[in-house]
């Protein structure tokens, strides 16, 4: 089984019961990942991501390959039927098939190009792993979701006792740099598993992809918004390298 | 004892039949590595070397230490008795001794630099290396050969129950970048150590080393020297990297 | 308890009889580090430093988690109430916190940038690192100390059986880049806990830190500094590295 997008979840709260239960006991299932091997490939940079993920894999007893495809790696091609004549060093479908070989699972970040939107929308690399591999594949954040991340907030909601239908902000903040949605789209997508009173804030001009946003509320003045809901709760924890980007906040009703 | 090339395999056949075991059985000598080191410095890029070398590390219970000198490392001075003026951080000899205290193998690539055939053909790195070091040194492709690829071809070619006598052509073909020929002369090397009857093919212009080519067959027509062998095996599994540069296609009579 | 400057030994001579100790028994905590993991933040390169840090942590049982900042990790902001409107991901304070959570001990590599004095000598990276994690931080060298290496400096000359007040000599030479001063700094903050019979010679112009230097005898002239002292011994092992731009001179009454 893959965990590509958080359609993955099958069941929202008992994920999220087993990962707070799992939170306060690490170690417990530690001869489950004996002999195996986790490989970690990064086509951009990672902090909280990369070590999260490098640490659970440790306490599953698994030994970690970590990969770094800017600097280490080949530069692949991910098209099909393509005539490789421009220096790619290999295609994917052979280097996906070369890693199953070696890892028994394998995680992959790769953010969105932010220059060719519809390779970002197809996911290239993502999808391109998900079909080549022969392993399970983990999404550790692609140009379209991150839903490591929108599970944490998940389970964050859940710690804080955030009542069964939790009325929530997502404030969207211009930000020096163009920045991907993957956070922000995993983030309304696990509102919706979470059947949330949600509201998106931006200011105009900053809109989210509307496949995504559907029929969620916008509210552009984001004072409005945050009034909408009454009591707010920071993101904390894991979560805080987000806040100069993405700032929820959470009501409890 | 090192692994610089293929030269150092004494019974070549003993040691395809280990390696087929072991590759059925990969954690029959998980005790031997223990508490043992094997530090894997890269100056080039890798991936199934990588992969591959990491992951037979950890089989036999080794911690691998994983130092990429492009983006890590220091540069280092390779030549003696230089003025080390130029801004290198230290020499091979320093480098190789520290290394050797604390790993208890060391694996090097250490590609060809394409600009400095002298240098090149002296594999100034790996040389340096085994001079200096006082562990064995495992040579993962040096700017002369990839004695663990070649190793592999054996194994490919054993498994696919290929004749003691078999009729194999190596056909070089042009690509994009200049590519070094590492891959190419361990392979002739080893298809010398099998007693086959081989012919190499490529483009005129494309001439490989002679010194390593020696009283090899050259056809430089590619259909013609196809013709001259009837069945064709193409490269399969961990190999297949190779086929937009490297095709061999190996004939059972 | 941070290990990030040499004045954090409480008792050197129980330090260097300890670590002796440990260099014939390596393995002799093996389980003091068991389930737990060690961050290796580089913030610049190294080889001798990650090496023996890594291996110890190894040695003790624990897990690695090597980062090299410059290549994998992420720009991070240092100074507090800055407007992050420049580019960086986060603040070192967020960092700092998240690498908590994964890591038991965090070690650290960040050399001086030799572009502002000041924050050189504030030890910015280091400092803010200590004050914003929540696990013990080491010093693998700092802009300001190496203290690491003057441990080791420690224990070199115990095994050399220097007498308890031993005739040293700092020759701090010109060397083709720029160079911190951070190995000369350690090195001369132990010789002063060592109570050693001290000289510094260096050309003219070059300077050491006089707040660190304070009292010490400093000698342009090589020679003399040298025949001041009688007996030498060149510095060793993995010493060696530093050979063309520190000279040490230990000599024995």
């Amino acid at each position: 089984m893959n965990y590509l997008s958080i359609n993955e979840i099958d069941n929202l709260s008992e994920w999220v019961k087993e990962a707070i239960y799992l939170k306060k006991n690490p170690l417990k299932h530690q001869g489950l990942g004996k002999n195996k091997t986790i490989g970690l490939l990064f086509f951009n940079n990672s902090l909280r991501t990369r070590l999260s993920t490098q640490k659970a894999a440790m306490n599953l007893g698994m030994d970690p390959i970590v990969m770094n495809f800017g600097s280490e790696g080949w530069a692949l091609e991910f098209e099909d039927g393509t005539v490789m004549d421009q220096g790619k060093s290999e295609h994917v479908k052979e280097a996906a098939q070369v890693i199953s070989q070696f890892c028994d699972v394998i995680a992959i970040r790769a953010f969105a190009s932010l220059t060719n939107k519809e390779k970002d929308l197809a996911e290239e690399v993502l999808t391109a792993f998900a079909k080549y591999a022969t392993v399970p594949i983990i999404n550790m954040e692609s140009s379209v979701g991150h839903p490591l991340q929108a599970l944490a907030d998940a389970i964050t909601m859940e710690e804080f006792k955030v009542p069964n239908r939790p009325k929530v902000v997502l404030s969207w903040a211009p930000h020096p740099k163009a920045l991907p949605h993957a956070v922000a789209n995993s983030f309304i997508e696990m509102m919706k598993k979470q059947d949330a009173e949600f509201v998106i804030t931006h200011p105009k001009g900053y809109e989210l992809n509307p496949d995504i946003v559907k029929d969620s509320i916008v509210e552009y003045n984001q004072e409005k918004a945050f009034k909408m809901q009454t009591l707010f709760i920071q993101r904390i924890g894991v979560h805080l390298t987000f806040t100069e980007k993405l700032f929820h906040k959470i009501k409890t009703g």
